[in-house]
């Protein structure tokens, strides 16, 4: 089984650490490609960084299908461009917050989410109340860290992390807490054992879900919105998108 | 991996059923158990079949964690008792409805359930408020058929599901279908095939969640609501129960 | 009029205490019958004590029918076993939190809750929403209190509860608080009084509710999945269940 | 115990009907005084006649308070005025509308209603959301019968509601059914009886709702929104309502 | 374009500074009466003074026909009254609260509420659920002003107002402050000034949205619920609204 | 005032008639240009053509920030880039989606889609619930046209859509129908005078949301998650992008 992992920003070593983390939650027979696009933002800290990663995203699938990958994971905690990714294959695609939202309600009856940016936390609302996971999270709390802090070995990040954690578990009334962010993939074992509640990460929850839904035979539907684009002209730097062919 | 699937009701051939299907699908260095209590309703269709069904459940649940099961699967798709469930173990423990919505909206936008009987029609309406997936289930649809007509290889019942699956596929504006009944476990790929939609059913769903939830070193919280019960006696036949030990 | 009172635990002193609760608030006319199940927990705390109790109310259930009962209470917080023990009778059944639920919104905008552990909290949200009255209850509290304490006269839970009642008075911007536990009972003039709200207990409210569902002339719907379970086989220790006759 | 019902149209023939019905099922001790202002709408089929109709249920209310009444029920079923009506008054105030769907969710999972007009759905519809039962009623249907339709004899009022309450029974999947209009009040057993449904007539429901708070020493909570209005010039028409006493 | 600004209340000092709001902000083809019924409350703080100010609502709504206007505006943050008043035009009607809380959407995704006394909240809350806002709004915030101190310039209402708008600044994670009072329609640059957030008052936005709607060639629908009132009696005070023509 | 009309697609035909539409309804005071951008699909027909879109509209709302354009419209039904859009400016950024909901909420209680192909539905779907219209819509409807069709003089186009039209008025008790596509800016009029219910168009009512939020000086908060994007390094095809200035 192939899993193409997609860090939807441009920052090479993020990107190695969240293909690292993939790698060593996978199956024994799961290989794991990790990439990022060309080209977007170095980091997604906003919609606006959001909408235009979605692009790359898009380009990755691209990619990935003419390696025949068996499925998708968005590795960026907005899930940015999930839908318009699902219409470029038949394979499963996963964003790494439903990930981590859905194995959260699976262990817990309601969680916290712990992220980066106080101005990120609308996008994870907007995600919760999207996917129906609204009443199931007590509390989205952003540590105030920048993106690239976490790829910065000597930042305080870790510490603020944890400190924010525990806050979440001592005033949340909660059962679990999820992070906010695909950057933080490589932290979930110190925070958990920190923290002592289960700490859910979206990368390696999606990796799960991506070998659960190829072992079920089960992929994207193409009936319904789902379905392939209708084949039509692009123009411009996007003329290479035109009459796409499944 | 060892994971203990539990048919809540008392009909050996359904749980050998459910037993096939779950082995079917289980990962190479997974072990699969079946088993169903010793007493309870021989299937449930209905809110007092589901409540006795959750003693039986807990039972089995217990008898999983001498055996130090690595996660629990409670195979009816009203998900009896799981709450209760979830507070006798470390492990995971997994409902066939919960897992078939989570993975029904992994692969589509919108989805129909096809159940049996009219009148479970609500306990699955209920599991999808609960759950936050009730946006996205257009339509609960029931076959009328009993139960144990499942079990009764010259009923007409795969025939009638199929012409159901079919009503929902061109009437409801959906990309997947979710079977509701756990009974339906080895009738997935014929539906599949018939009705051209990815079909989702529960067991094998399951399945697929625990060892993905094992994989990632997760189980049930025992941090709040899910932690172990609190030691207290327990009288008359359930006099055993007093002071559960973790 | 006969009302037979349930207490889903098997505390004698509490099925007394709710009795003497529910004696005191009929009207003339009203027969009350108190009593708890001779097997099940001796308090209840969790999910797990609340799916097992769900057994004992259907067996007093049964027993109240033989007995021709004109109406039921299930005097826990949690309303265990509610809609199984629907199916069960043509009369009206009633859960206590349900009764103060309703009865709360008929005379504020705004309640809070207030119960025992902070544990069970989530019972009560899991009820609110599907009751519907999630918007109307501002917050649920706990007292931390365990519920046998309530039936030691020396202890603090009085005060306590008296405590926790005034913070949400001063605090949550309410018309009504809600006593969370049928172990209240007996304490809701002196909180009233001490906290000048009007405080709603629901062993009480249920009384007067089945007192009015019988005064119409309403009982349980027997139209759709309210209906007598359909006949079948049970197992084992549950095999006097099986084939239940109207 | 008086209860003090309030018509809040002007149609005599129509408050003595529903005096009639609200005498016939109140408890031996409970004394009803029927009345409807003097001013106002002969019949209430829209938002107009609504708003109109709130300023005669204060007056009623404030008549009602010189009597020292011990409850009062609002008996149009878009319940008009209803929180005003609860700032003037220590007792409890009941909309017929509120007590129908009060008690159809205690005797049935789901119900339907049928009113007069199709163009006041929509004000069951807003009752629906703000009480919380939209998810509990299944569909409003209107038989389009204008409420003075009611009052009239050789109408064929009956036999319309009677055709779409058995059309609401086959199509909606519902346990009961609530009747959309006070001016039904007579109708309720036969409804029933032709229909085979538990059928909820709201001013009958109100008045056991009435009876019951009063039982319980419960009225309207003083404390927040619904306190005493604040005193304060009026004037013009509206000058006798300045600087009201509690 | 003429637009018939109706201040609920029968202050005639607010009356005046809403239509000078009104003007200020009017394009220059706009006209702007400011009026308010002869009859009613001297302001607004709660349901009942609600309830009576929809009556010169009505009233003023008529009168605003004999004059052909083009728009209605209901000045108050409770908008009373505005259903029935649709029903009586097939100009647009614009509640002030409404027209806020349309404009605070269009800028931010999450707003606060500052309005002036806490008992008044809970009818915030009740619109921002009915217009389907709830969850673009953090927090109904009160300052505890009186309304009619506004009309006081010795009060200390601004100073009180501009540090609940700083505490909803820094404390409720939003971009955009809702002023909930009809009376602050003078005080927003100078609050807006003190605040540094966008701050939307109730009157001004309504003006804007009145001439939208009347540039659009819109006005209220004369199809289903808020067509003109069915014709009826009225009786006692009430006789002139008998027979109304559209 | 100049307000920049961006149609997300690239087709100029569309993107004439938009113009024409917006300029049509205009003030005399404002000034409307209108573009496309010059890559990407020239319909947008799923969520990857939208996702794509997304860039252009960014692309386009920079060039209008170089003109200093005083408020922005998205004509494209799905809003695509809304959020991100409104990062890149103070002025506010209107979606012609949204527009058409606020403008129809204002006019009716309820209200109907009629949009192109049903395959676009789940995105009209989800704007609903994220600006707080679900409960508002009755009912998405689609004609099932291509959007391209729109710009082809020979079509049935507008026969199809007018009957798809009258079925809403007919059958989902509707006061009001939002046109769901931006090519039928030019169809309003024709298709209002053929179905007698006010048909709102967002286009046009984009363009008086936005003379509505210039005249009242408002524009996209700056202060949140609309704040300017944080300054950081675009990579590739978009790396002018990098470090934008306010």
């Amino acid at each position: 089984m192939h899993i193409h992992v997609i860090n939807p920003n441009t920052t090479a070593s993020m990107t190695h650490k969240i293909g690292e983390a993939a790698s060593r939650i996978a199956a024994p027979g799961t290989r794991i490609s990790a990439t990022n696009p060309a080209s977007g933002p170095v980091s997604i800290e906003g919609h606006f960084d959001e909408a235009i990663s979605a692009v790359g995203v898009a380009e990755e699938i691209r990619s990935g299908e003419r390696e025949r990958a068996d499925a998708y994971i968005i590795a960026c905690f907005g899930d940015p461009g999930l839908l318009a990714a699902r219409e470029l294959t038949r394979a499963p695609v996963i964003g790494i917050a439903e990930a981590a939202f859905h194995m959260a309600t699976l262990i817990s009856t309601r969680f916290s989410i712990v992220t980066t940016l106080g101005r990120t936390g609308i996008i994870a609302e907007h995600l919760l109340q999207n996917y129906g996971f609204a009443h199931h999270c007590r509390r989205v709390r952003a540590a105030e860290i920048p993106v690239l802090d976490l790829e910065d070995d000597g930042s305080t990040a870790l510490a603020r992390l944890i400190d924010e954690c525990r806050r979440a578990r001592d005033e949340d009334n909660i059962g679990a807490i999820v992070l906010g962010c695909g950057g933080m993939a490589d932290l979930t074992e110190q925070i958990s054992d920190a923290v002592g509640l289960p700490v859910i990460e979206g990368v390696t929850a999606a990796v799960k879900l991506a070998e659960a839904l190829v072992g079920l035979g089960l992929g994207t539907s193409k009936h319904g919105d789902l379905a392939f684009p209708r084949p039509k002209a692009y123009t411009g730097q996007f003329a290479h998108l035109s009459n796409l062919e499944p």
